[in-house]
Parts: structure tokens; sequence; C-alpha cells
């Protein structure tokens, strides 16, 4: 495996971009190519079947652009979807699930664990079950939180919606005493602030995507994958360290499958720069539909 | 045309289910074949390209199950996607857009008309358009207000919350003094009592859906095309009025292109009954991705 080729990313939007900006932070010299689905956005309630169809395609797109490793940047389709992405590309994959919950497992000291994310996760129990893996002793609640997508997309983190919203949905979790919140949506950290203050200061947020990135760069490590770093077997420097990128800025490319210039904005929203780089591409349905 | 078959609907989702419940309440005898294309939901998002192609593949759909007339129960379907539909089927279509701008230039007395919509509905400017042409004097404020459509599916249209993202959307309408405020998405009218407490009470609502299901009352008249109603030209009853139906009985069809489940779920919450026949159909992507 070539290690300067870039590290794919997929998510089905913008939410994603939580994800990359951790995995910049943690890995700049790498270059990293960005899958936005944002025609078929939102996976989170759509069901087991076709959120598998659109992860596969989006992770073969990634593969055929030539990358080292894919990141699926989503909770849904890390939920969902993970050993049927992992079945259709030749290249290592990491999820959100298993870091978040591995980072949960030891942040959560009284064993009981918050889980807050869309309704397919939810539904899915994949972050219950993972933690329960590792700790099965643990006590895990999980919620949905569908309108904190919206309320980020909008931005509006830090208003009085944003308060009440959060009052009522996390509530329930507050009484329960838990002592770690994993944030199990890509969008869930542009909300970090209000969430933090709602659950209380002693509950520890785990951010899958940061937890995400520490395994990538200990799989990039063990591999010997990282661009213009040491090999682990010999210490060697393999060369000269690559000059560290700026977030958004021409080494990373971003393709989404619709309305770039709403991606862009959002993006902005996000990170505080929109890609230099965007591009649409299209992924096309049959004309007819098929009853099953 | 036979005047036994369904008159067909169909909506980007769960929205269009309020226009069911107008055209029902409107046109009881009819019988209705309805298709929620869940599995791309939402519209109100994407570009005018995709909401085009999705939205001709669902009117085929509705087309090839045998159908006297259809509706375009989605507002961003038939802002940016009308002329393409009606270009793509052989039967009479009826939209959102023209009934809603005909309405709300009748009710507004000082010429000055809010529309709320989905983003895409309103960069499209499509009501503004329909209303000027009808009124050219006309003073059209339009407002993207996304928030709403997540509050009426997690069944919060009476909450606290909603009445504080109402107060924020609608602050700036209610400043200009408009008289007439369109619902410019489905999703909206069930948020109706939130809305008209915020905007006030000398602001008249204009649910499009109602519109609209006027305007298919008349042009089944004019063609002579109601279920077992009179001929218009011989003012002969063509037979014995069918007996009429009840929402969501089995006499109406229902198809999803994913989720069932969360479909029946919303229906009941937006309708206070779940159908009685609900089936998945599927569209199926192609493989590859195409750069455009």
């Amino acid at each position: 495996m070539n290690r300067d080729l870039p590290i794919g990313i997929f998510d089905s939007g913008v939410g994603g971009l939580t994800v990359y900006r951790a995995l910049h932070g943690r890995l700049p010299e790498e270059r990293f190519v960005y899958l936005g689905d944002t025609a078929r956005v939102p996976y989170g309630t759509k069901s087991l079947s076709t959120v598998e169809r659109y992860a596969i395609e989006n992770a073969r797109f990634l593969e055929a652009h030539g990358i080292k490793l894919l990141v699926v940047a989503c909770n849904t389709a890390s939920a969902l979807a993970l050993p049927a992405i992992r079945a259709g590309v030749g290249v290592p994959v990491v999820g959100m699930i298993e870091p978040g919950a591995e980072r949960a497992v030891r942040e959560a000291k009284s064993g009981r664990v918050g889980v807050i994310a869309t309704e397919s996760t939810v539904r899915s129990g994949a972050y219950s079950e993972a933690i329960r893996k590792l700790a099965p002793e643990a006590e895990v609640t999980e919620r949905a939180c569908p309108l904190f997508v919206s309320l980020a997309e909008e931005g509006w983190a830090e208003t009085e919606v944003a308060r009440a919203v959060a009052a009522e949905y996390l509530g329930g979790l507050r009484e329960q005493g838990i002592d770690a919140l994993v944030l199990g949506c890509t969008h869930y950290p542009i909300l970090r602030r209000v969430i933090q203050e709602t659950i209380g200061g002693g509950v520890r947020l785990i951010d899958s995507g940061e937890a995400a990135a520490d395994a990538v760069a200990a799989l990039l490590d063990a591999e010997s994958l990282r661009r213009g770093g040491f090999d682990t077997e010999t210490g060697r420097l393999l060369k000269a360290r690559a000059h560290a990128g700026r977030l958004c800025d021409d080494l990373d490319h971003f393709y989404v499958t619709d309305a770039a210039e709403r991606f862009a904005r959002v993006a902005e929203r996000f990170l505080g720069i929109a890609p230099s780089v965007l591009e649409a591409v299209e992924i096309r349905g049959q004309d007819e539909l098929h009853t099953r």
C-alpha cells in the first residue's frame, strides 16, 4: 500500500466534517478525500438495507479514487453497514462505534453510559452492544435526538432554542446519573457546549470522531502507513515529514452527490472555512421501482 | 379516462399526508394511492436536477399503477419540477404552488404576503413568481423554516420548543405586516396552531394542501372525472354515489420507498391513524458514481 495515498472519509452529508476536523488535527501530515452523500442524506431515518446499499456505493467510489484507509464518518452507516463495507472494499476500514465505545468504557467510572444518536443508530443497538462487549456490566441508555441535526445545520448551536431542545432530550439521561455521554452522531459535536451545560459538568462527553482519529493514527502506525512518518519496525525516518496542510486547503478534496453550494455554506458554519476543492458527483437511480 | 381510477399523490415522505387528509376531506368518495419517497427524503435541501429526477420517477410509478390524476403533494417538487413532471406523464397534474398562490392573493387584502417553505422552495422563488403573476403589485416575503419539519415529525407541535422556533422564524414576517401567510411545506399544517399564535390572529394562514384539494375538485368536475358523481354536461347522475371511505382505510393504498414502520408511526402522529394498506417499494441506484 502506498503510504502517500490520502485517507478516505465518507458521511451521509456534512456531519462527517467534524470527523475530518478531528482527523486533520490528529494527523496534520495526512491528505484526505471526503465524500458527502448529500443527494441521499439523511441516513438516520432509513432502513438497514438502504443504508448498506448507499454505504457500499460510497466506499467503492472512494476506493476507486485511490485511498489507503477508509473512515466511515457516519455513525448510522457504521452502526448498520460496517460488515458490508468491510466485505465490499480492499482497504482497512475504521468506523465510529468501536472507538467511541472503547473511550466511553474507559471514561465511565460508574459504568453508566449514555448514548445520543440518530433514530436508526439507536434502533440498531450498536453502541450498547459494543460497550457491553467491553464491559458486560455496563448500563447503557440510548436516546435519539433528531432535532440536534437541524439545529447544527441551521447555525443555532448557541441559542435558547438549542438549550430548550437539549433540556427535553437530555433530562432523562441526566436523572440516570450517567458519567459518560457518547455523541453518537457526527453533528452533535457542533452542539457540544449546550450539551455539556445541560447534562452537567461532571459527565464526560465522548466525541466518536476524536476517538476514531486516535484509532486511525494507531492503525497507520501499526501498518507503517503514515505519510512521511516513521517505520515502526525499524524506527527509521522514512522521509522528511511532509508539510502539514491547513484545514480545507487544496491538498484535501471534497466530493458531494448534490447541492455543493449548500455543503460549502454549512462547512463554513461547522469548520470556519469552506473547502478549497469541492466537486459534485452523481449517483444515478434506475428508472423503475421494484416491489420487494 | 376511467373515473373509477384512484387519484395519485406523491411526496418526498410523510408531509404529503396533510394533503391526503385535505383531499380525502374534500372528496370523500374518491380513492387514493400515495407514494412517499422515504428512501430519498428530504427534497427541500436538494438541487433542481436531483429533485426533477426523483419527481419524474415517482410520477411514473404512480402512472403505471393506474391513476386518473396526479397530485404533487410536495411543495419542493412542485416548485422545482412541475414542468418536467407534466412532460413526463400522460395524466393531469396538480401541484401545490399555483393553488396556494391563488388563495393567498384572494386572502391578502393589503397585498403583503408571507411564504414559509423549505430552503429549496424559497431559493426557487416559485411562490413569489406565482403570486406576482396574479397580483403584480404584491409584496412577497419568503422564509425557510427547516426546523419545523423535525418538530412536526418528532411530535413536538405543541411544545415550548415549537413556540421558541416559531418566534425565531416568524418574527421578521410579523414585523412586515403581512396579512396572509402561505404554509408552503406540507409539514407545516401540523404546526398550524403555534404558527397562528406566533404570527397573530389577524394573519390568514393559507394551507396549500387545502387549496390544492379545491383545485383537484374543480378539475375533476370540469373533466367529468368524479367517481360516482354527476356528469357536468348533462347533469345526469352517473351512478349511485360510492360509499365514502374513512381516512387510511383499505380503499386507499400507501407505498413508501423505505422504512415503512417509521412512516406508519409518523402517519399516526399526523392523522391519528396509520394506513391499513402500506407497502415498501424500491428504487435501485446504479453502482457507479459519475462525475458531472
